[in-house]
């Protein structure tokens, strides 16, 4: 490619300096925009909030992307590591017409400029870093360290999109960044686009330098070789320069890319591509105060946020801001009309090419819905219930294996997953794809594909920036994980759902698919790997966000949990957490029935009850979560053949967030829907999948809540069996009887004899347990007998 | 060095093949431990569990530290990445005598042996990973990617120690241990020990290839190298040959070590040393079934767990395990009394140099108390309740000073945070010690220090696995956090919470110094940030967990947080959370109240509310954390002004686990301790820092849990003012003043002026944010008037 023209580079730096005062005057300004007057106190935010450092680096990036686009007519979405940052992104937003389009009263002129810069971190304006309300993003910059595995998601069966991803030095050294740079190995360039990371080494973090940056090229060039890629360099302080390498820089890596990407295609190249890396080096706060009060601040850790405070108190500080935001000459850049002129406007790409509005970055546009396959294929038999005993992970498998077929041409659907598909039963979709593998492979190996749509590494950090990107592009996915292990992505996923949050406030936002987890090898069932795979935390993490945004299942059998993923997976805009086992467990519900009690959330079993239709029950069992409904039914049938007399109603709650009232979370039951269900004064014991007090946290405010008695896990664990599992933390069937004794009025004395025996039963599981090392045969071969 | 004699390379081998022996032996075996007589289905175990896959070379491992530690009399302490091997490391210690010790049943005999045997992955035995119960470790296998920082923070002020840590290619892919090899920019040659990472290529994890193991060595080498390491490989599958290599290449970078320390401390190197580290290749289930039922199993994935499952009820599956077994010629590896062998023992270290005996593994035994200073010192004049503002942590950060200093010599105590010391006002530390950094320095940098005790880097997993490798052997630290963001290592403080709770059961255990949390830069303040900066959730996470283990402290004012920051330094085997903020707040507390306050965790602000002493109050304000109680405060205040015949009690909460029951947690109050601070039946309206419904969750069996009436964040957030951020989320002084009014009975009617006055001012507030972009002078200007 032939060098770029000298009058092409003082256009991106007019565009450049346009860019960078604009970012400065959103910091800073609340009036006289374009500095048509002497700047004054008043014209000054009384409050300067905002991250200057990163932004005239943003700036350079963005400037120098727009002509590539142009130049080429290349598909391109940016993330923006670095997104607290967000005038940078914001600016450029506006200066390419996007922002107007979204937002017509920031117009571009020099009222629109006003109101950009009043409205940056201003009191029911616009957060201060790359958010949902900024054109062009799928990604916050407030908790760093997820714009890589973003990126590749991203990419992921787009072949025709390049994401560039810049990526700070303060970002790199978190541990899902560092990870994720290994993201090349599954990155297939023959029906995946590809990843351009821009490390941007500007030195410093809020208060110290960044490791990267002081690691010297050479070490740094072998961390990148070692992470897969080659790098190629650009730095510098002396703008024209640095707009001279970059630009060349850019057409270059992107000649490679295309080039890896034809000979891949073509069937020439098969090895593992080495992608470039490009390597920014420019100083932090570029452009702004070399000094502010004797002290450096350019090229310093000073420059992070706003790098003079006192603007509206120190005539001193006043004066360095106008003469800084003179320095870039906005009478040059802009038009008397406060639009920008010809030359800043010059290398911008056209309609849906301009970063701001790719529709890659409002993925809902592309979305297509799924092709689901029809539940009756997969459904288990169910003559009776408790008649058959199935693995639901298995047959939720199947059925995605058939999902995964479906979407063959399409490629819109991705399973991802720590390298535990196949542990958690699921590895029937193997049948309809591959496990996506870029690396050596070897003889012995199974089912790697490089063309394959099931992700697996050994990172849930990983795995969830993968899919992040993936579906805020605009395609679909499914999560499985080891429930323990989840907690992992707490932090990952809360962002997710403020993401999801922001953006259902936004009409120009296009809902996206769902983010699914399946969570399996749960804590009931980790029996064999002891304490640390045991917490059942998740869901209540989850049920901490917002509600609008947020759904969690618990479905007791394989029909059920097939009508909950079938929902999960056609739903836009939740996060959806699916609590199911991967082993042996009865089947309860035909596939109608499960359809119903599913739509329904919650119902009673009366097959499992023994309550007369005519009279309200002596007790409820309520149940969540497969073992805890065996454990129910058990005391159930219990409680039929010891005190047959006793009126017990049994019901399920599959959709947790039922339980919370009907004003708190858009599934809750209204009072009298509960009270139907629970009784308002009778009591209720309840048999629950994870810490018992969330139930009591999502019932407090019901009728009869002091007659609510909760079952769960008590953080007691240890590598035992499964029913010494439920028996340390007193969720067994005997101990729920007994709960049922103590509980309903007047029945501890005369049933007295019932407790003890439940007593000396649970005594003889512990020592059998201990001396055999597995569970009675009475709870190996326990079937429902009604 | 010279080589290693033959005759000790065939006892390593005796030594390696009788920790095989006895590790497949603990997956496998019930009865007959010495094969004394043909194996027969009932000397099996019924249930077969644990990872025989890494085991042999973690016992290839343990064998050749082992010679090593004998040779140099090198003081060593091993972390096992791959912790779920445990029946490796746990056949290691029985054999160098050091679990006998602790659990005189397992004695070196046969009977003991059976025991070992049995009791592996066996209910009311020991777990299947490397656990609290395993001798010699304090790094549980269960989740991955933690075992280099752990080593990290073991190494830090223990000079004369080496920190072998095996890392697994399947750990390797996880982010924390991506970001951990960095961990080499922040060890001090000079006053630290020396880690020596082992990469242990084995190929698989469950189901998959390893990232790593796929690389090639060139760019597996590249990637090293670009981490700051010098890679040496040793690799093969012939144990002799493999022997002889592992011996060498131990050897040669103990030497090295040795040299760079010698350098560094003889004052002949300042340039950060490029530590080795050894990668070694050896084949997954190494020595194990080459094949099963026609697949191959050793070197692939099939060997993870339990290479050969059918033994009891498969006679070929049963004669393929005895012929393993005896592959390793028990014979020649234990006498007629169970005991191994000299040959076996031959390179054994003695004492506590033995790695199930260092006292570094059980850290309590090091552990002295911290010279904590007085708080005399630090505290702020409280004149009277409210008089003055200062900024807690900036308080904090001077007591922070002094207990720096007063460690200098001792090196015992350290203050780790991601880039956040400075923001979170800690950074008068840096009078008694500078940060940590052994990468390149510029002249601008600022209080970077070679020899420096405040850890920071841009990873909060890094910083929490420096910590509890700290932490668990012997020493004492704070980790200071943006609250939002500590939610990145939830999943890691609930298995190091998971660890003390098992640890407290364990006699041989001794306490450790209680991991303590600062988190500030909290929801409330975070408003300048925005909503991906808000998110107090970590509280909730952390209350999921066993109460023993579990504290929160909420204290409302500087002083508090001296006292509260006092208790927790000097407590151990907590994991303390404490919330408080950086920005400037009245103090209402002397030191002396605070100290009382502090010591009841709750208590009534007799002078801020109206109550006559000789009756019930009519409403409680009660409240935790500074924000909520500031907003309480002024609640209180319009009440006495607007209400003055209203009797208002006030109530603040600094330790929110004294809201439990007493039965649920240490330090829940009794019954009668809870109402008479609450009351039984008086309408409480409390203010509280986090998700309102937690408040719920531990007080719900609380007498008058119906009255109770909690305002707190409500996911609400954006970029704003601080007073928006509690009007959004109905948490501020006039909301609270309506829910008086709404609450208390029979005073709706009367005060419906008064309610629609505060409907008012909350408009007016609304407004002028949203014009000025700054809270109101009556919230800025503010001050108790009592």
């Amino acid at each position: 490619m032939a060098d770029v023209p000298e009058s092409v580079l003082t256009s991106l730096d007019a565009h450049w300096r346009a860019a960078n005062y604009l970012a400065a005057g959103q910091i800073y300004l609340m009036a006289n925009p374009l500095l048509s007057e002497p700047l004054k106190p008043e014209h000054v935010k009384p409050r300067l909030l905002g991250h200057w450092g990163t932004s005239p680096g943003l700036n350079l990036i963005y400037t120098h992307l727009n002509r590539v686009i142009a130049d080429r007519g290349q598909d391109t979405l940016a993330i923006w590591g670095p997104g607290h940052g967000g005038p940078a992104v914001v600016a450029n937003s506006w200066l390419e017409g996007t922002y107007s389009e979204i937002y017509p009263d920031v117009a571009r002129d020099t009222a629109g400029m006003g109101r950009l810069f009043k409205q940056f971190s201003f009191p029911g304006g616009v957060p201060s870093h790359v958010a949902p309300e900024t054109p062009g993003s799928i990604h916050e910059g407030g908790e760093l360290g997820y714009s890589l595995s973003h990126a590749y998601g991203a990419a992921l069966d787009n072949p025709d999109l390049v994401v560039a991803c810049v990526i700070g030095d303060g970002e790199a050294e978190t541990g899902p960044l560092a990870a994720s740079w290994h993201s090349n190995k599954f990155l297939d360039p023959v029906h995946d686009g590809a990843v351009l990371p821009i490390l941007h080494l500007n030195g410093y973090k809020i208060a110290n330098p960044a490791v990267l940056a002081r690691l010297g090229d050479e070490e740094l060039d072998d961390l990148l070789r070692g992470y897969g890629y080659d790098p190629v360099h650009v730095s510098g302080d002396e703008p024209m320069a640095v707009h001279r390498e970059m630009a060349a820089v850019l057409d270059s890596t992107l000649d490679r890319i295309q080039a890896i990407q034809r000979a891949a295609r073509e069937g020439v190249a098969t090895e593992r591509p080495r992608w470039p890396v490009i390597v920014l080096r420019t100083p932090k706060g570029w452009t702004g105060p070399a000094e502010v009060d004797g002290l450096p601040v350019e090229n310093t850790w000073r420059a992070h946020q706003v790098p003079l405070p006192e603007v509206r108190t120190n005539p001193a500080h006043l004066a360095q801001l106008e003469a800084w935001l003179r320095s870039y000459r906005p009478e040059e850049l802009f038009d008397e009309s406060g639009a920008p002129t010809e030359q800043v406007l010059q290398c911008i790409p056209a309609g849906t090419r301009r970063l701001g509005a790719t529709p890659y970055a409002n993925g809902g546009l592309l979305l297509r819905e799924l092709p689901l396959p029809p539940l009756e294929r997969h459904a288990v038999a169910v003559e009776r219930p408790g008649g058959e005993q199935n693995e639901p992970t298995r047959v939720l498998g199947r059925y995605l294996e058939e999902l995964m077929a479906a979407t063959t041409e399409r490629r819109d659907f991705r399973l991802v997953g720590p390298d535990e598909t196949a542990s958690n039963r699921l590895d029937a979709v193997y049948g309809a794809s591959g496990k996506a593998w870029q690396a050596e492979t070897l003889p012995v190996d199974e089912h790697l594909d490089r063309h394959g749509r099931v992700m697996e590494i050994l990172s849930e950090h990983t795995c969830q920036g993968w899919l992040e990107g993936y579906l805020l592009t605009g395609r679909h996915g499914l999560f499985s994980c080891y429930e323990a292990f989840v907690h992992i992505v707490d932090s990952m996923v809360n962002q997710h759902i403020k993401w999801l949050r922001t953006t259902r406030t936004l009409d120009w936002r296009r809902p996206i698919a769902s983010l699914n987890y399946l969570l399996t090898s749960h804590v009931w069932r980790q029996d064999h790997n002891g304490f640390s795979h045991q917490d059942p935390g998740f869901i209540d993490h989850v049920l901490n966000k917002a509600p609008e945004a947020v759904r969690v299942y618990l479905p007791p059998d394989a029909n059920t949990l097939l009508s909950v993923a079938e929902h999960c997976l056609a739903s836009r805009d939740y996060v959806n957490v699916i609590v199911a086992g991967k082993q042996p467990t009865f089947g309860w519900l035909t596939l109608d029935e499960a359809r119903t009690h599913c739509a329904r959330g919650a119902g009673v079993w009366t097959w499992a009850g023994t309550e007369n239709g005519s009279r309200e029950p002596d007790v409820v069992l309520a149940c969540a979560g497969d073992v805890p409904t065996l454990e129910t039914l058990a005391a159930a049938q219990l409680l039929r053949e010891f005190l047959p007399e006793l009126a017990v109603r049994v019901v399920n709650v599959v959709d947790l967030a039922r339980l919370l009232p009907n004003d708190e979370h858009p599934h809750g039951m209204k009072a009298a829907e509960y009270d139907a269900l629970f009784t308002a004064d009778k009591p209720v014991i309840f048999a629950y999948h994870g810490y018992p007090w969330l139930i009591h946290r999502l019932a407090y405010r019901r009728n009869g809540h002091q007659h609510l008695h909760v079952r769960g896990y008590k953080e007691i664990g240890t590598t035992t069996t499964p029913f010494d599992m439920v028996l340390r933390n007193d969720l067994d069937r005997y101990r729920l009887v007994m709960d049922v004794i103590d509980r309903v009025p007047d029945l501890a004395v005369r049933s007295a004899g019932v407790r003890q025996a439940m007593e000396d039963v649970r005594m003889r599981h512990h020592s059998w347990i201990r001396e055999h090392g597995v569970d009675m045969p009475e709870v190996t071969d326990w079937a429902w007998r009604g």
